[in-house]
């Protein structure tokens, strides 16, 4: 008897949901779910799924659902881990949240926001493929009741890796796209995942970050006279990062990112989550990115003075988040500032 | 018989009820204020003031209270304008605003936050003598009832003006010195007014725009470690402009600047009135700082970044007070950019 291959998705959000559910539709995968937040509801009556690709599905469940990465452990061993969570790495690190299943054949797909994941995977887990879904779809989850508006469209590619040949990095990444690909959905291999992560940036690493400072969405911040002064500054600085690192992006890039929300007030998803209160996902979208400028040389003046007002505002949100502690008299720090 | 001079005050809030009334307790000069919010409470019933330099006051009424700057006019002609509004030019500019009390002879005084508030002034009226007041006081106006909890400390000088000798600057400084300086506050004349506006500015045109995009005072921002990151790169920056432009601070102004707020997590004026949700002083407390760099060819990447942000910011307070307007359907911009 074959057994079929065993997916564990972590993140069941309105992107992690439809891509554990087409997996589900294949039908070629034993797919697992950790459930952190509505387990019980999930546990006990599924999703209710109303999908532009799917249609109206009641009560689905997939073959496993877990309170907790822990208890996925037992189920194991994996072949493919999903991770599906924002990513914020100054607050829990992919790395460590997969450990307990992660399994000596076990390889692993992101399908996050950001820019150079692979690289801490790699350095955790070296032999693993560690496989990138940048993903294009509109979807949300509100309490187990997902509504999917815009086709799943992803793009699936491996994160540069030299602990693992390219003849493997791509077999495994195809062997993942078989088992989640289907009529329905429209998922494709990408061969250069890293360019298409830095054409993603040229959107996410401006209008993302400077949205959320202003508090403007991508129109007002067209209307104000911002993608003069600062989308622009903060583009070409993007561009100019990718292309001392191997990726030449069109000269079009700059203009389809900004007419890319034409016609839409348009609010980013770190706006959204910074006007909900939640910590944003800087690093991965700014962060990484810088760090890679700082190794090449790579100046980035408007973006590193983004970076650290986006630090505060982080710092702002952990806070009202209770992960940052802020002592009540507020201390006095000797030192001589000069 | 000696006829008293005549002063207008504009904008009687905290601070300027104050200096008015320090006028009206030296009692030399005939002082009239222009009330536009609460006129009509303030015409029944006066203020009443608790105040620390003056002590419990009801219903004090200056000479003559106007319900606008057109409806003074008749009375003058005013020796004296002091201005003590916020100081907006992107919305209303004060040489505008007080084009109907400017006769011959009369001289303005600014109090009010900001730097090179002179120039526009001396442009539109040369001749005159424009009278800088920096005030370090703790005060604040609830519709008419007035709650001073530092005293009115003052360091009053006039804007470098060359349609005016020195002498006549600075007699009609000292002139208005002695009307408004008395036992009770600590009004003092400073000699060189442009490096004490660089002085104040080494705070405000950081802390203050700094602590207006994060959201957060100044205790958060130096927990979060956003003095080392931010403030401190961007003082250094106003510190250079100063430098070019004539005025030496010392060693310390950085630290003292820092060290101003020690053990207060404290809000800064232009984030109150961000919170508010009123628009912001950026104009005078950073763009007029930023026209003076680039006439002097002074770089200030990080005070560029933070005002090109702070622009957008406006916007979207201007908006929400009905003074910028964004139509209902986001217009398509066809400009390619790149």
């Amino acid at each position: 008897m074959e057994t079929k291959p065993k997916i564990l998705l972590i993140g069941p959000g309105g992107v992690g949901t439809i891509v554990a559910y087409g997996i589900y539709y294949v039908g070629k995968a034993d797919i697992s779910i950790v459930v952190r937040r509505d387990y019980e509801k999930v546990k006990e009556n599924g999703y209710n799924i109303n999908s532009c690709d799917y249609g109206e599905i009641k009560n689905w469940k997939p073959d496993n659902i877990f309170p907790n990465v822990e208890a996925a452990a037992s189920y194991g061993p994996f072949d493919f881990i999903v991770v599906a969570t924002k990513n914020l790495p100054d607050i829990i690190k992919v790395e460590d949240l997969i450990e307990p299943v992660v399994s000596e054949h076990t390889s692993v797909a992101l399908f996050q926001n950001g820019f150079d994941l692979g690289r801490p995977l790699i350095a955790k887990y070296p032999g693993h493929v560690i496989i990138s879904g940048v993903s294009h779809i509109g979807s949300h989850n509100f309490h187990g009741e997902i509504h999917q508006t815009q086709q799943d469209k992803s793009f699936v590619s491996y994160f540069e890796n030299s602990t693992v040949s390219k003849e493997v990095n791509e077999a495994k990444t195809k062997e993942f796209i078989a088992l989640y690909s289907n009529e329905k959905n429209n998922c494709t291999y990408f061969p250069d995942g890293k360019w298409n992560r830095y054409k993603k940036l040229v959107y996410n690493a401006s209008f993302n970050t400077i949205c959320t400072l202003t508090g403007v969405d991508t129109g007002r911040l067209e209307l104000s006279g911002g993608i003069d002064t600062i989308v622009l500054p903060a583009m070409r600085e993007i561009i100019a990062i990718a292309k001392a690192d191997g990726c030449e992006l069109s000269d079009d890039a700059i203009n389809s990112a900004i007419h890319s929300d034409d016609g839409d007030y348009f609010r980013p998803s770190m706006l959204v989550d910074a006007d909900k209160g939640n910590p944003i996902e800087l690093e991965v979208i700014l962060g990484n990115l810088l760090r890679v400028a700082n190794e090449l040389g790579v100046a980035a003046p408007t973006l590193n003075v983004i970076y650290n007002l986006l630090k505060v505002v982080q710092f702002r949100l952990k806070e009202a988040n209770g992960i940052e502690k802020v002592p009540k008299e507020r201390p006095i720090n000797d030192k001589y500032w000069k």
